[in-house]
């Protein structure tokens, strides 16, 4: 089976997040996981890395990504 | 072996953009994703969807995803 285990990056350390991650896809401002029962689980994260022959996700908080971004945008207006 | 393939979506059509892909992750605007073979590409997206048992990656292009948050985020201003 290749499901993936996605863990979440924070302050450099890696919790584990989810186990056996079949499905990733964006919802709203963050990502839906689901799992290979079926459960779901929405996280305001975004893929970090991920390595698929290691059965690996590995998430991070979206809010710094977005900050870098917008204060750009506010200097170009 | 738990390689993907990935997909880029364009006007509803799927066209096969890399096999066997192994590391997904961002790189700049967009993503870098690498195969089995260790072999290199860069491209303007983001994940649309992503089932790792369907070994099935698809991606689409990220223009319009981020002029729509661009917009809200003007109005705010």
């Amino acid at each position: 089976m290749c499901e993936a285990n996605a863990y979440f990056k924070n302050n450099g350390q890696e919790v584990l997040f989810m186990e056996s991650v079949d499905v990733i896809e964006p919802y709203e401002d963050g990502l839906k996981l689901v799992d290979i029962f079926g459960r779901q689980k929405f996280v305001k994260a975004q893929i970090k890395d991920m390595t698929l022959l290691n059965h690996r996700i590995v998430l991070e908080e979206i809010a710094e990504a977005k900050r870098g971004a917008l204060d750009k945008t506010v200097q170009r207006l």
